[in-house]
């Protein structure tokens, strides 16, 4: 793990840049004399990590007292793109807003990059835990189908907070009932581009006994302020 | 109002019983200087004020800022009750448990019974609102139905916190679209005695715009604790 650049923001907060192999990645972390837990943040389907929502919540959670690292998925941010990645990705997200079916790009395109990206996960999960500023135990929040995986193959995952969720590939809605660590399901009530039915069956699905769903009216990207203090407390009550 | 009894609790708070008329009641007050604001609270079809989980909640509340008044519906608790009304009450129960239709012991009990609550609830928010500790605005949390109602007619009522709501008369479903104060409207989501699907029907109807759902897994007594905590902070940023 290679830092490649650092900047202090006004909060205390740490923000650094960091490459471990082809993998690009940030840290943030808060000033802090004993080692912080930590927090993995995806976006849903591979949004760039440097995508300002994802940003704003990274510092929030990091002025609060977590190490946030995110990483930009294969094909995704910073990392060299396909043409036919890139018509996937236009082809998603235009079918979302239409509110048209997208299982097939789902199936098609999000499914591999799920299967790419959480052995890149684990890898930077490894270089993160060997950071002597960051100790355990492990969160994620963020994208459903990814934190569902990692879930279930990665131990050191303590609890997750899942944003939306209404479209996951099959493998993930399987997956589900084998999630056991205590959840946070965040869903936008309104939100055009994620049926809310298909996602309160997901959270009906998932195996763990200490989850909790937290609906709020809006669209997509209307989650209140409010929900990123309650994710926070969240964290609090099982990275301890 | 006439406080006929009073005792300071461990964490500060004084516990009064009152009467009002014929109405029966109990106020938490906090170690405060200033005026603070009020969360009336009552339980889901007239439980009795001196319910033990009630009065947790109560003092919870009390001891995180807030004035608290319960009070005994018609018919309850304290107050007399008709062999009738213990007989529907008792159905009421039964039904539910079993998870058997309850829709016409709603009607012929409950509904009358949130007729003859809701002047009695704005009876004691006239008196409460005089005295000097207490300051507005003010907040409900509890029974549903009631809760709807109070909503609708009683303009001093800023946001409200909802427990269940699977089970509300009709004529408050049909006043649910009229409510448009914040809301925080809380489910058990393996609560056999509140139907899911009814009580998200009920959540997607209320016409307010700011309205949140929290979810957790559980039976109907099964809500975690820290829900009390999201419900103080619930009223901390409507009620100032």
């Amino acid at each position: 793990m290679r830092f490649t650049s650092e900047q202090r923001l006004d909060d205390g907060v740490l923000e650094r840049e960091f490459t471990l192999g082809e993998i690009p990645g940030t840290l943030w972390t808060p000033e802090s004399a004993a080692p912080v837990p930590l927090i993995l943040m995806a976006h849903n389907n591979g949004l760039p990590k440097a995508q300002p929502r994802l940003v704003a919540r990274a510092r929030h959670s990091a002025a609060y007292g977590y190490a946030v690292a995110a990483i930009d998925a294969p094909g995704c941010g910073d990392r060299p793109c396909s043409a036919a990645d890139e018509q996937a990705r236009a082809d998603l997200r235009r079918a979302m807003q239409a509110g048209e079916p997208v299982d097939e790009i789902l199936e098609s395109f999000v499914g591999p990059l799920v299967e790419k990206t959480v052995p890149e996960w684990r890898t930077t999960l490894d270089a993160l835990l060997a950071l002597p500023e960051i100790g355990g135990p492990v969160g994620y929040a963020g994208w459903t189908a990814v934190g569902i995986r990692l879930a279930v193959v990665e131990p050191r995952i303590a609890a997750a907070g899942f944003f939306a969720g209404g479209y996951v590939p099959r493998a993930q809605r399987e997956e589900a009932r084998r999630v056991t660590i205590p959840l946070l399901f965040l869903l936008q009530w309104d939100d055009e581009g994620n049926p809310r039915q298909r996602a309160l069956d997901l959270f009906d699905a998932f195996g763990t006994k200490e989850k909790t769903l937290h609906a709020n009216t809006g669209g997509h990207t209307g989650t209140p302020r409010f929900e990123l203090d309650d994710g926070n407390r969240f964290f609090a009550r099982h990275l301890r």
